[in-house]
């Protein structure tokens, strides 16, 4: 049987130990591929790299595996991964993280690793974003691994995720299993700590707390809480269904 | 009456004609302050400043109206009106743009101009991202102007949203009238453009096709073929509901 291709990458920075871990893991399933970025891009959303150009790097991090570090946004490793690194190569699974901290909740619009995966599962390609609540380099990932591997074998077993894109979260400590689940409510109320530079200018510094806004329990902060994974299938299309209806009121506002 | 509060932003940059022509409408309709980017943030999706501190200045650059220049992200720009310049005051909408070029379909998860647009209505606000199908910025916009006054004026009338943010995108030349509609499934085909550099290094630079992938004609990119301002209620649960059930096989791959 022929392995499957897998591709890796993650927002923290080809350095960082999760994408080890990740790695680790996917290199006894399949034929495995890095592209990951040169330096943290935490926080860069969806972001593209469209006023400068990238570079792609070949180097030794992951033995016996063929890893390219990139100068751009998550989203731009996956990009220049399908179109210039494998080209026609099918890819059988894209996997992101490990993250090093939560990506559920809202955390899912802000997170590099999120939207690399999102990005894959916008090909075609099936993708599974981790993330683990530990956002210390020095987190143990013990607990986590056999799950991760799990995941990613039932998957691939399956040969279909119904919306290509699942949002993985685990909690530290001791696992309970795994709950799927649905994107919790919640907002992070900013807060900005003002300080003043040495030339006497202002300047901020994003800092914030989150803010649960769920009414219900079936989310996927409250299975982490309760020590599940949670899984959330997740997908690109932001259309808010119910209201198109309500918003026919604003068909009628035309200028003949 | 009370006039309402009304923020504007851009992802074009503080200076682009398109933020100019939205000053210029919504002037005329509230009280309103900008905080916009200081350079061309196209591209950034939801991305957030988290490593490094932001500035903020103010400037003149628009007649009568409290206005702010942002060394962040589009994002980055609605999280500092919020907490930092407008506090306590309750902000009645959040108009981004008008972005140059389109953020119909899939473009909506790249851009700067829905990011900000979302970012507020995360956080409450009724918003509305407008964006006009000319990447010129000596794009003229005469045609589309009584529409995007006409949209504002009927969405502070209503005084909601029911999902709080539209995707407004306008086509160029005559307007046949207003379409409320959801986003057209499609996806950018990556091509990168590889160069040598003058040190002899290779590097690449993004280009790519639009591949249109809809089997259906209710969506904003039919309706803006055929001359219509595409409306898409958008929002920020990225959860693929119907594939919750699908997945519960996960559920079962537990280590005890």
């Amino acid at each position: 049987m022929k392995r499957p291709k897998i591709l890796v990458t993650n927002d923290d920075g080809i350095v960082a130990p999760g994408i080890k871990v990740l790695v680790e893991i996917v290199k006894k399933i399949g034929d495995v591929v890095v592209v990951a970025p040169d330096k943290p891009q935490s926080g860069q959303g969806h972001a593209i790299t469209l006023e400068s150009p990238l570079r792609l790097k070949k180097v030794e991090l992951f033995e016996g595996v063929e890893s390219y570090e990139c100068s751009g946004t998550p989203v731009d490793c996956v990009k220049l991964a399908k179109s210039v690194i494998l080209k026609e190569d099918n890819i059988d699974l894209c996997v992101s993280g490990i993250n090093h901290g939560s990506n559920a909740s809202i955390n899912i619009i802000y997170s590099g690793t999120m939207s690399a995966a999102m990005e894959a599962s916008l090909e075609g390609i099936n993708s599974i974003g981790f993330s683990f609540l530990d956002f210390s380099f020095k987190a143990d990932f013990t607990n986590a691994t056999p799950y991760i591997e799990s995941i990613i074998r039932s998957v691939l077993d399956k040969k279909t995720l119904p919306s290509r894109l699942i949002n993985v979260n685990i909690p530290k400590g001791d696992i309970a299993g795994i709950k799927v689940c649905r994107q919790a409510k919640g907002v992070w109320v900013e807060e900005f700590k003002e300080s003043i530079d040495p030339r006497g200018e202002p300047y901020y510094w994003m800092t914030g707390k989150f803010d649960y806004q769920d009414s219900k329990n079936d989310n996927d902060l409250k299975a982490l809480e309760a020590g599940y994974i949670s899984v959330v299938p997740s997908h690109h299309d932001l259309t808010h269904y119910s209201s198109i209806d309500a918003l026919k009121y604003l068909e009628t506002s035309e200028h003949e």
